[in-house]
């Protein structure tokens, strides 16, 4: 066991603050990792403050994580001291399940994935993310940051770029596909990237024009503000695939009439309230509403090596543990471009 | 101009009664079918009750139309007088776009399909569909009833066969795959024969088990009653496909987890209210809520040599046009075994 420096919140709703926490000592087939940057997901937040049901406290939050290997355990084959590697939204799953076997650990049916933080391990023990200095995960669920990439905006990519890689490519956004990015947050400004560097035509979809020139310069084709009604007039049925990065409640009917024929609208954004469809918005031109959970451990190391190929991280801004809890309010306001990251050397 | 005896709604809610419509003259392109049967589609009285919306009375209800040819125009190819033909849900559309030319009419973007009744055709007269003694329609929108399939049986498959067979074709429905049905009524008793025909492993999910010997009959290799919640435990993640045949709102969340990773629950059945859902239940193993419409009129023709092939029909009960307003009660209570037919020669 090792006493590690962290940002936690003490219960629901409460003000992060400063603590120290234990991490495991290190097992046969684990890494110590020295956390250098994790990134703020507006995941932590409705954890934090028990949006999306009961959690544990205290939390620490952060499934963005960046790092440097600084011990590794007697089985480890994977990583060596020194290395850049990150972690995720999970550290363990079965690993004998179809979907553990498939490599979609993030679906496991064999007690579901064990989330980075905000669950309990094998042992039945709580884990805590990455606002810290330190966490022990197992090799398997480590990812290499190729050299191309810093560590300050590769933290993202393991949530923000997965997420929205993953779905990209499963449902084939690429050349002489129409690809529609709901959101320009952490999740949309990634997307946008992914699906331009994938070889899609892309279209933002954002409440206003606010961010325009940034989305453009990010590698959008195309803009448009969904507070305007000619928006919806405009592109109906225009896309193979909309990729919805946001968690507000949309008008589904609306969006859905946008799609061509055969056309899917993916969330990857989770409203905490259910949403409301007419069912004639799937059945007329036999689309799909669906959803996507993050990505796997192979895939995500595929999209880390995908954006250092294509010379892209995320767009971030670096704060200090201590400005924590104010840049979770700036989340909510919608107030990042795109995405804060906290040095881990402030806590 | 002929005039031609049919039981059509004056107006909504309005019982259906006995009356005389005109149908155009035999045009180049022209067939007319003397019709022998309709079939009684749910959908009928959504829209003669204007369940759908506003609608055009007086309305002739009746889109599982089986006949005879018994005049053709000078340009048919296709059809010669005593020919076996059906007509199903249009009878038209734009011919020229992309899903026009692929073989989907029914997702005709150049206007949109044509109903069989309750639309305006190309001249902007009202259509008026089966519940007739004959009717007239492009040879393009016509489609052979093979030998071994009897009228009376073959009509329901116009609209409650290629309604079910369409999605359970375009999802795979096969070998290997496990299929449930939801709804045991005019399309779900279709649905169950044609999954079981098509190889896959079937499962009924129905309110009750009132149909359950009926059900294993046509080809279900199990029966649960939905109205039981151990059902939803025992089952959670089990099919790769879900096709829900019923027009009264599902409780979606509780059916999405029914679904295997990468399933889809494909509604057929249209609520007339919106439904809810909880976004989760579709990011959670990467699930689609879709919907599909009928299907092409080449997928018609597939369908129907489809069951020809393997023997069956629609399992009927046959009824005098007199009989139709009640019929429509029954409907409504769920009480027919399985689609009403209409001789139409008691009109």
């Amino acid at each position: 066991m090792t006493t590690v420096a962290a940002y936690a919140a003490p219960a629901a709703k409460a003000p992060l603050e400063r603590t120290t926490i234990e991490r495991r000592a290190v097992g046969e087939f684990d890494v110590l990792i020295d956390i250098k940057f994790a990134g703020i997901c507006h995941s932590d937040i409705h954890q934090a403050r028990e949006g999306w049901g009961e959690a544990i406290f205290p939390m620490v939050p952060g499934h963005e994580i960046a790092g440097v290997v600084a011990e590794v355990g007697s089985g480890v084959t994977r990583y060596a001291v020194g290395d850049r590697v990150g972690v995720g939204c999970m550290v363990d799953s079965c690993r004998e399940c179809d979907n553990c076997k498939a490599g979609l650990e993030q679906y496991c049916t064999g007690g579901g994935m064990i989330g980075t933080y905000n669950a309990l391990d094998r042992n039945g023990e709580p884990t805590y993310g990455g606002y810290s200095h330190q966490i022990v995960v197992d090799e398997n669920y480590v990812v290499r940051i190729p050299d191309g990439l810093s560590l300050d905006v590769a933290a993202p990519l393991l949530c923000a770029g997965i997420t929205t890689y993953s779905p990209l490519k499963h449902w084939n956004a690429g050349p002489g596909k129409k690809v529609a990015i709901v959101g320009m947050g952490g999740l949309g400004h990634m997307a946008v990237k992914i699906a331009h560097a994938l070889g899609a035509e892309v279209t933002v979809l954002s409440q206003s024009l606010r961010k325009q020139e940034d989305g453009l310069k990010l590698g959008a084709d195309h803009y448009y503000a969904t507070s305007d009604p000619k928006t919806f007039e405009e592109l109906a049925g225009t896309f193979d695939l909309i990729l919805s990065t946001v968690s507000a409640p949309l008008n589904l009917d609306q969006f859905l009439s946008l799609l061509r024929t055969d056309g899917a609208f993916v969330n990857v954004g989770a409203p905490e309230e259910p949403v409301a469809l007419n069912l004639f918005s799937v059945i007329m031109g036999r689309k799909s509403l669906a959803g996507s959970g993050i990505g796997g451990i192979q895939e995500t190391q595929e999209m880390l090596d995908f954006c250092a190929e294509h010379g892209f991280g995320a767009e971030i801004e670096l704060i200090a543990a201590s400005e924590i809890n104010e840049a979770y309010e700036r989340v909510l306001a919608s107030d990042v471009r795109y995405r804060f990251v906290i040095d881990t050397a402030t806590i």
